[in-house]
């Protein structure tokens, strides 16, 4: 009989294969000054690139699109539009929150030889795409599935990857020609790494402690503040 | 001398391991019904959970609260919200495409054993949370990164898992009493699965095609539609 269904077994995954997938996740570290200068290879950048594309996506429109940036003269550009808003994050902290802040290194723009904006096209699939006509952000949610795929193969890899959300829109999209019916979901910054945190930094730094995971998990319904 | 910084040697990954990170990303699968009835363990659960909460999380906030159904009462609860919102979306496709759109399973709720609905507490961290000043989403979009190691965990532990997005989320919040104030991301769907598609889903069944990788990625600026 002829598999019509294209359902097949399961692959499972062995012990050291699952420990594997365990070791990305729990060693992934959001990178920002880490990054090594030896450029990143185009066939290692399809790889991570390729492990974006096969996130879920809503109703399959992967939405995404991926615009790498090499160029040191376009980094700095980017880097000039994060400083103006980063100095303007800076000033809604006060007093030692405010010297705190301002002594964390928060992005590898200009040091990471490799920087992606990755982006969601909200007009892909048309006016109605299935899984989303109720929750309109599921696009948006499908993008952020690709960029964690990204995350986590970059650790593989032996990539250090940081996200920077510290930017207006207005100045990425004049900086990249970005059209305005297209919304930015995360400004990437990628290169080799052969240090990283234990622990996150901004826990290591004293920024926030990890909360204890069982005070996360609810049985049943809702059990938390009203 | 101490090591105050917390940076470490950054553990590489065997040519194994590479792979199966790789493994868990290319055979992850939206999973409405292939779920087998056995149990899922509190023990494999909280790997699961814990994989999510190593999430990254913008200003280290950890907005993500995880609540457990197991009731079959609270899940054909569920199930009926889910197919009322899901006749109105059927209403807005046409001809063929409604037709295709009513043969599809686009849920697991009864058949999983275990759903969870994974939620954003907005206030976590107080009103200034550091790179969140200038993306608002970003509590939402760490979030969905915890659901994304979730659903590459769940793959490792031969656990099948499908994201349901077809609720109107007042009804979810009246059945499982969550708070206006917290904002639903995800509900998931979990089970164990011996077959999986061999491709997603929604591209064997017809709904829609793979985009070719080259066509998305673009080089140093946006190059497509305008």
């Amino acid at each position: 009989m002829p598999n019509t269904s294209a359902l097949a077994q399961a692959a499972p995954f062995s012990e050291s294969e699952r420990n594997a997938v365990y070791k990305a996740i729990y060693t992934r570290r959001d990178v920002r000054d880490q990054f090594l200068p030896d450029p990143l290879s185009d066939k290692v950048l399809l790889r991570l690139l390729d492990a974006a594309h096969h996130a879920p996506s809503v109703g399959f429109v992967q939405p995404w699109n991926f615009i790498v940036i090499r160029s040191s003269a376009d980094r700095e550009r980017i880097w000039q539009a994060f400083r103006g808003a980063n100095d303007e994050a800076a000033a809604m902290f006060s007093g030692e929150r405010q010297s705190t802040y301002q002594s964390l290194k928060l992005e590898g723009i200009r040091k990471a030889p490799v920087n992606i904006c990755v982006t969601c096209d909200r007009t892909r699939g048309g006016d109605v795409v299935l899984g989303r006509t109720h929750n309109s952000s599921m696009d948006l949610y499908s993008t952020v599935c690709a960029i964690q795929n990204l995350w986590l193969a970059a650790r593989a890899e032996g990539v250090g990857m940081g996200w920077v959300s510290i930017f207006h829109d207005a100045d990425l999209k004049r900086i990249l020609a970005i059209p305005d019916r297209i919304e930015i979901v995360g400004y990437l910054c990628l290169g080799y790494v052969d240090q990283l945190y234990e622990r996150p930094e901004l826990e290591v730094k004293g920024w926030n402690r990890r909360t204890p995971l069982e005070d996360l998990i609810f049985d049943g319904k809702w059990q938390g503040d009203p």
